[in-house]
């Protein structure tokens, strides 16, 4: 028997009849053969009506309440789920999070999962019964209800895979798998049959929405045979693999594009050792997650140092770095939040020199100015002005001909 | 310290205003020193909301993904109140049913419980927090949730005081305590200050809906003291005791109505031993509660019997019995559902005859003819047209002077 762990979100839960098609697809699996373990989030829209009810009782309220309060929006959904499947004929049995022994740690609100006794599971399954679990929620060694935060219902998922030994975890969505660039922006992008870890975790960490890096990257720690596809339409997705590529793989995955941050220059700083530290230190003090980072020496013996942070932090930083302009009597301090980062990912650039000379040369050939530069070993990641955001992505995709099924290098 | 166990119900916690009116109840009666643990139920309409979904997903829904699906309910209750006090100032810490150890059997949907564990609970109140535990729900031996049924939270209350050695358990509810009749009817209806467990109980069986009787069996077990009071006004409410009455205590306590049922009749069978249990038997065998059964012995060595039944088992019950007079070959079949239940309840009624004179008289001076009539030892249960109702229950108030405060024997 192949065991599939199969997770699908809130639009795709989000009323009565999607989960009835779900209860329709799950049941379909079933009589095909598969063992199941299905993991579900809270029905869109839940989350948010809950999260105004605590706001409206108490903008402060307890982050454990706050946990007891957002993991009912699973519980239901688990409930229907279970009901719908019943009503196919299928056997199944919901659990909580604290019913399958989802054991986190105690930091409510982004808990990280540290096992899971599957026993229980296992014997469902083995009953020949289909496990619906509620994502996005475990519980402490205390008993007390707590939430993964951001992505959590997709860390369930791959979290169940792992301590099953699943053969397939597949993340049910509302795209129908990892595109060469947003299908919005390049109506040429195609949906890539596979890609490689690596290469999905660059793109969930510089904005493709698809997967959360945390759920990404635990699968690559357990080596989870990963699939993303569309819980609207028949598909096979994309799958994430773990393999060495074949030769024919193109040099570039994708184009990702991130618009959520912003820029913030110090000038004039002097240039001496430690100096970095003790400008992005105190953003860093304040729970800001620094993004890019550049610095350029300057010709007077001082220097300037630019980063990003995400747009919802623009505001917190830029106070933070105007005092530690006062104190190191830096020059002055510079900010800009209409800007857009895009990105080149692929495998191939670690053998193959000369993709940055492309992707400069495309940009500079559409009058698209380069503010910032970073890479790391199979990305390069380039600051614009924001107007140029679609047009960026439409280039790129088009610079390195991934309308084509494969390009050689 | 004074310990209370105090409930709410689901419209003293319907909206977030009256959340907040909790929350300043039960911020003061902390702030007065009293330790608390607090039961909740669903915000009102919110259980319906829930059953609604789950009808639409499956009209035969298994009954233990009901109470997963249930269970909710009060989960989001016991995490908002929580927050409401937070803000308070008051250290609070919310219990679903699982997490305080609410152990029941394992019949989903009317679960009974079998023991609570505590000490979670003593420990949070030794270190001077109030405990909200969600009312309605439990946990079976396999972790499964389940529910209570009608009047879940109220036993939830009850076990939790008979389980700490509360001082006192108070069931705030919409109406101010218990009364001597439904001052909707009775204008000059009186609310009393104690009534015995046994009236209490009279009372809830036949009709009153301040109480379920399951709730006050329960109470009246562990001898919890009992106070019924309102979420909405101040005042003492109504004790339930446990002592012997007072000399001065009235005959009688209160007047009674049930407006629920309906009365079958079947006539012309056998007068034998064994003939009523040949025509209650099949009624009972279908899960119909059979209330009032009276028999009468006719000239010609047959005999009558009549029965009441809740009207909604009126119709089942009906095609029950006419079945039965078939294969009894009873001469005929009689029904009507246009009746009513009044009765009168009171302890005093023990020691004192004439009490049934009384009632009989002030009725027959109004013209209200008497159908059938059944007797404990401490209520009188007549059947009336249902348009005598609340002219019936106005004449009885009035005979017993109901609306002094006390009345001499």
């Amino acid at each position: 028997m192949t065991l599939l762990v199969e997770k699908y979100g809130g639009t795709s839960v989000g009323d009565v009849a999607r989960i009835n098609a779900v209860a329709d697809k799950v049941a379909k699996s079933r009589a095909d053969g598969n063992d199941m373990v299905v993991v579900v989030s809270a029905m869109s829209g839940e989350t948010n009506r809950l999260s105004e009810l605590a706001a409206e009782v108490n903008p402060l309220a307890p982050a454990r309440e706050i946990d007891v309060l957002l993991s009912t929006g699973e519980q239901v959904t688990i409930a229907l789920l279970s009901m719908a499947l019943h009503r196919r004929g299928v056997e199944a049995r919901s659990y909580t999070g604290s019913q399958v022994h989802i054991r986190t740690d105690s930091v409510h609100g982004r808990a990280r999962i540290l096992d899971i006794d599957d026993a229980r599971v296992r014997a469902d399954i083995a009953d020949g019964r289909v496990v619906v679990v509620a994502g996005f929620q475990g519980v402490d060694h205390e008993q007390n209800i707590t939430t993964l935060g951001r992505g959590g219902s997709d860390i369930t998922a791959v979290a169940m895979a792992a301590a099953m030994g699943a053969d397939e975890c597949r993340i049910y969505t509302d795209v129908e798998g990892v595109y060469t660039a947003d299908p919005r922006i390049v109506p040429e992008a195609r949906r890539l049959d596979r890609i490689t870890v690596e290469e999905m975790l660059e793109l969930a960490s510089l904005g493709a929405k698809v997967l959360q890096t945390r759920s990404v990257e635990f699968a690559g720690k357990y080596r989870i045979p990963l699939r993303v596809l569309s819980a609207f339409e028949d598909g096979p997705g994309t799958l994430i693999t773990y393999e060495e590529l074949p030769m024919e793989q193109p040099l570039i995955s994708g184009i990702a594009y991130n618009k959520d941050e912003a820029k913030l220059t110090i000038r004039g700083i002097p240039d001496e050792p430690g100096i970095a530290y003790r400008i992005v230190g105190p953003i860093s003090d304040a729970h800001v997650n620094v993004d890019m980072i550049v610095q350029n020496v300057g010709a007077d013996g001082t220097t300037d140092l630019t980063f990003t942070v995400h747009r919802n932090d623009y505001k917190k930083s830029l106070q933070i770095l105007t005092e530690t302009a006062k104190k190191l009597k830096a020059r002055d301090v510079g900010s800009d939040d209409n800007i857009a980062k895009l990105s080149v990912v692929g495998v191939g650039m670690r053998s193959h020199a000369g993709i940055a000379t492309t992707m400069f040369h495309a940009l500079a050939n559409e009058g698209i100015n380069i503010q910032m530069i970073s890479t790391s070993e199979i990305k390069i990641s380039v600051v614009v002005e924001d107007k140029y955001l679609e047009l960026g992505v439409r280039t790129l995709h088009k610079a390195f001909g991934l309308e084509n099924a494969t390009v050689k290098p």
